[in-house]
């Protein structure tokens, strides 16, 4: 995808469907020029409002459509804006479950002006099925005691912290929000089962011997719905180092109920297990935690419990940064 | 599809490409009518050599394209045969990586004359994500120390045991061999990743509290390039019982001599791990070994070390069946 983007937000209400959006506002406002929105739309992420003749003198490549309603659909009101940001030069890239290729006005637009359309859940392939091989270069996986715990917002941290810090180092990612911020990127939840593990070793080549990739979890081993997801993508990854993600105000599997959230002695395990199959030297940096349902005391408190117990870092992304994960890499 | 089936072997001549004919022949002698060959072929399935009209006269429903030649292609020498199956009234079924559907001849003939197409590597869905809910009835999956180590064999080799012995089963097929067999089934491996347990859950719904669905494994948890799949399997499963099947011969994952084959131990403690996450009940009932390689005196100590060790029955499905298995079941 050529960046930089123009987000559009459509006639949107509701900022829990812009959160694609917030999220490559939040880590690459670089890269996010302006905001395109409807006068219906009362969602703002702060950003200039642009229109399409602005953005394009602005230098905007690509109208991203930062907008995820229920179900997924292309809804009829942004066809009009999508046709005018083809015609006036840009290319657009979504992650929604209708393909933006399938409408047949888009598609034909898009081809009568030679502009691009990038539909970031379906995987650009064709891959091939997991080779198993060792790869130079030095790997962090983000994982997770469930979905949805921030595993690629303590991804994005890291590498902000690890760039900061002089690393070498390159976020990868697996999921639609990350693949926009990143710029490329493979959706694994969505290639064929065969290739997860396979998918996952292109994403993250081999490297020099002083670089490191920081692989943008998915899903968790404990969910009842995507562990496969999950094992292939540790199993490709290879990782030398994880870091455990974990929503503090979680107690079972989101949605779930019969689903405790598993100890996270016993979560790492069963991480150290999988990854060892792979690369033999794995083990866990530090344990990422959202504690934004916790008091000053009671997060101290759980910090230095995870301490004592398991000899690992704890940090909030967000209240505390993740300097001593980094710390912790020991190179 | 349609029983009872003509297997076309085209002019195929070597017998490692109609390993899937062959399959559906040994299991389901009662719904192979025939073999369809031309000439030039010099396999032979012990069937009764039949054309197209014989065929028909003896109430084959469907053609099944039994040979797998490298590449999965479609091969442009059984086209004419393919055509005048379709408008003599036979359904066509492959499992090839070319899909039937996507020969716009073949595409044609079926639709002019109102026949099915059924590409088994391509399943039917969509499918939704694992629920994770128990279901009624008792279902044993088999499960490898590797791919190709006799799972489907074991499988079917249990069901027919099991039904001998007053069982009430149901073999469920989950690879292409396995679905020409039971007549329907999910190939798992080429599902969405997001939909390896929800498959899985819809091949094996809710039944009676004494019915068992004998399930076959795919992969393994220890195979580098396909765990996710096993693993997504094993949860939609939500097996009650497990066999684990080993090729005796194999010292390491196929292909990968790398990847030693782990001990039976820490093997069936990783697969109990992975099941009891929907089924905490989940045990081992035996071990199925293809032991061809093996001396009579070799295979009585493996089997004598195995039971010993594990406390379980070792069968090999040829050489003694599987009976012990089934009597341990203890139902």
């Amino acid at each position: 995808m050529q960046q930089p983007y123009l987000l559009f937000l459509g006639d949107e209400t509701d900022l829990q469907n812009i959160k694609t959006a917030s999220g490559v506002a939040y880590w690459r406002p670089e890269i996010c020029l302006g905001q395109f929105r409807s006068e219906k739309a009362t969602v703002d992420l702060g950003l200039k409002d642009m229109g399409l003749d602005e953005a394009v003198s602005a230098g905007v490549k690509t109208l991203l459509i930062g907008i995820a309603p229920d179900g997924g659909k292309i809804t009829e009101s942004w066809i009009p804006a999508i046709l005018q940001a083809l015609e006036k030069g840009l290319d657009i890239a979504a992650g929604l479950h209708d393909r933006l290729s399938d409408n047949t006005e888009i598609a034909a637009t898009a081809k009568k002006f030679g502009r691009k359309l990038f539909d970031v859940r379906q995987p650009e392939g064709p891959f091939l099925v997991g080779s198993g091989k060792k790869r130079s270069g030095n790997r962090l996986l983000t994982v997770g005691t469930d979905c949805s715990v921030g595993k690629m917002f303590a991804s994005l941290a890291l590498e902000k912290e690890m760039k900061a810090s002089g690393y070498n180092v390159d976020f990868r990612a697996t999921g639609q929000t990350g693949i926009f911020i990143a710029g490329s990127g493979v959706s694994v939840d969505t290639v064929v089962a065969d290739f997860i593990a396979g998918a996952t070793e292109t994403l993250s080549p081999p490297n020099n011997t002083d670089h490191w990739d920081i692989i943008e979890g998915q899903g968790s081993l404990y969910h009842p719905s995507y562990a496969g997801v999950t094992l292939g993508l540790v199993h490709g990854s290879q990782p030398d180092k994880m870091v455990l993600c974990h929503d503090a105000s979680r107690t079972h599997i989101d949605g779930f109920p019969d689903f405790p959230i598993p100890e996270f002695g016993a979560c790492m395990k069963g991480y150290l297990a999988a990854a060892h199959l792979t690369n033999k030297n794995a083990s866990f940096a530090g344990v990422c935690i959202n504690s934004s349902g916790l008091s000053e005391e009671e997060f101290e408190h759980y910090v230095q419990k995870t301490e004592d117990i398991y000899g690992l870092p704890c940090c909030d992304p967000v209240r505390t940064g993740v300097a001593a994960i980094v710390k912790n890499l020991g190179c």
